[in-house]
């Protein structure tokens, strides 16, 4: 049945399975957890010994497998020969089954990403597709890649381009490079996750308070953001972060408006360099959690007129899309 | 009985207090504990509220009370009529009594503390001098202040000097600018709790270990800590503290050998505008904790011939000689 695709995106915090139509790009289903492989692979890691004979491959096949179940109990027709394309941290060394990553360059058109078949068994009678992450000489990526040949097979332009940059915000932003068709470098940025660890677990947290994933900000939301950003341009940011203390101490902002403060100093931080030297083929490619955010960003650094921005609709959808085009290339 | 005292340090996550012979400066007895200001307030602001009847001051005169009488314990005379003397967070808004900053600028010699009296009781039959911290218009500090008066009078070249800036590293490293016996400003680096949340709660902690307070490196190690702080000067920190990861992945570091290329990183970072601007006129005021950190960075930046390092064993008793100064002033 190959008119059909279960699409996975397994990440670190985050667990997306899409039944998809592949002939009209359509999601039948889909199922959603926050068991993502940090949960799977820490629970089967503490777990008693007893508990521990199951290998951790299997520990993840009977998550995939309920999952799928979740699914199919929802459809009116048989999915057991629908494959499944797993993307993200589930080829990791903590995942389901460590498959090396791909080196650079590498091409975006989906016939170069390392896949490791994993065949049907009783526990679980689909034949999966684990695809790996990519690496250059200081980096890694593991799913970004795949949302980017979704992109790419979406939007012919990104395809061809003569050097872009793409921005990826999340946990672990990347900024990659691609050039007519390839990736030709990536850094990663730790900006999603210094915010969660500054604003849940440093001095901070009794400073701050909110919800990062807003689409819309308030009038003193967004000015508190963007003073977070100014402040970010030419400031050491390990003492940048003490303002958010003071703005508290000093009554200068809410902990409501504080919150955005920290995340304008923390996203600022992250396109700091990329303000001083834009060269306007900038391509901002964010999901609908921080889209608001980022956008605001480069509006407020000036770097608007020389960024394309990709809807953020289309990145929800993007790692479906490279998981399609991936298949196409086991298959054919 | 005037020739005694009992000086206390009590900070976020520490709390000291040394029974000192005020005549000849020289300390008779000490308490040590890691029962810091978060946490005598955590304890009794999440207390049911049967133990809640106690005030929170009460519960921090509880807990100082515990301390002398295990010093008393000790020692062959009667303390009960020496004087306490405390600074640090015990003034904070989660301390002991919140007293108010003292503003700029803020003079060396003692003088110009602000100090609230806290007189005997049934409890704690020990009158206390409970110090302020100071502020400018964007910084706060409690107990650096005082640990400055203290080095001011044990070393009147500081107190006399033009224009020099003091590091004091910790939790949240200061850089003080000093001219003529006046602090006239400071910035606060968050420096060590970054270096706390990264290594223990962020995806990092899988990919470093170790103790910070190491007073003598290994080889991979120093090398691994220049390494960081080379680093540290021209990347950005969201994108610099990444390789932390890729160090461990690609095996490049062992993970204790990482967790000196991760607090070089910091480490760096904090010296980075110094190491840019240096004017000869540093002085590096370190507890022994980070002592050999913070000297080795100066090095390896080319700041060392600009800059005055002062011996670790002045600053650990710093705080004490300032409460001799501020308690002259109380008195008299």
């Amino acid at each position: 049945m190959q008119d059909y695709l279960l699409s996975c995106d397994w990440g670190t915090s985050s667990f997306r399975l899409k039944l998809v139509d592949t002939l009209h790009h359509e999601i039948i289903n889909e199922a959603r957890s926050d068991r993502g492989v940090a949960i799977i692979f820490n629970r089967w890691n503490t777990a008693d010994k007893e508990n521990k004979l199951i290998s951790l491959e299997h520990a993840y096949l009977n998550e995939l497998q309920q999952n799928i179940q979740a699914i199919s109990d929802k459809v009116l027709f048989d999915i057991q020969d629908v494959p499944v394309v797993i993307s993200g941290m589930a080829s990791s060394v903590i995942g389901m089954r460590e498959v090396s990553y791909t080196p650079l360059p590498f091409p975006l058109d989906g016939s170069g990403s390392t896949v490791e078949c994993i065949y049907p068994t009783l526990q679980c009678p689909h034949k999966i597709y684990l695809v790996s992450g990519v690496c250059s000489k200081m980096d890694v990526m593991r799913g970004e890649e795949t949302q980017l040949i979704g992109l790419a097979s979406m939007r012919k332009d990104i395809y061809t381009a003569k050097k872009i940059l793409c921005i990826l915000p999340g946990t672990h932003s990347k900024h990659v490079y691609i050039n007519q068709g390839s990736i030709i470098d990536f850094h990663t940025y730790m900006t999603g996750e210094l915010f969660n660890i500054i604003a849940h677990q440093s001095i901070l947290k009794d400073a701050v308070f909110g919800d990062r994933a807003l689409t819309e900000l308030s009038m003193s939301q967004t000015d508190a953001f963007r003073c977070g950003i100014h402040n970010s341009q030419d400031s050491n940011l390990l003492h940048a972060l003490f303002n958010v203390r003071i703005n508290h101490l000093f009554k200068l902002l809410t902990k409501e408006d504080n919150f955005y403060y920290l995340s304008g100093l923390l996203i600022g931080s992250e396109l700091n360099e990329l303000s001083k030297r834009a060269n306007g083929r900038i391509v901002l490619c964010s999901e609908s959690n921080v889209n608001t955010l980022y956008k605001q960003a480069i509006q407020y650094l000036d770097m608007i007129d020389g960024t394309f921005l990709i809807d953020a609709n289309i990145m929800d959808n993007a790692a479906l899309e490279g998981h399609i085009k991936i298949l196409h290339y086991q298959i054919d």
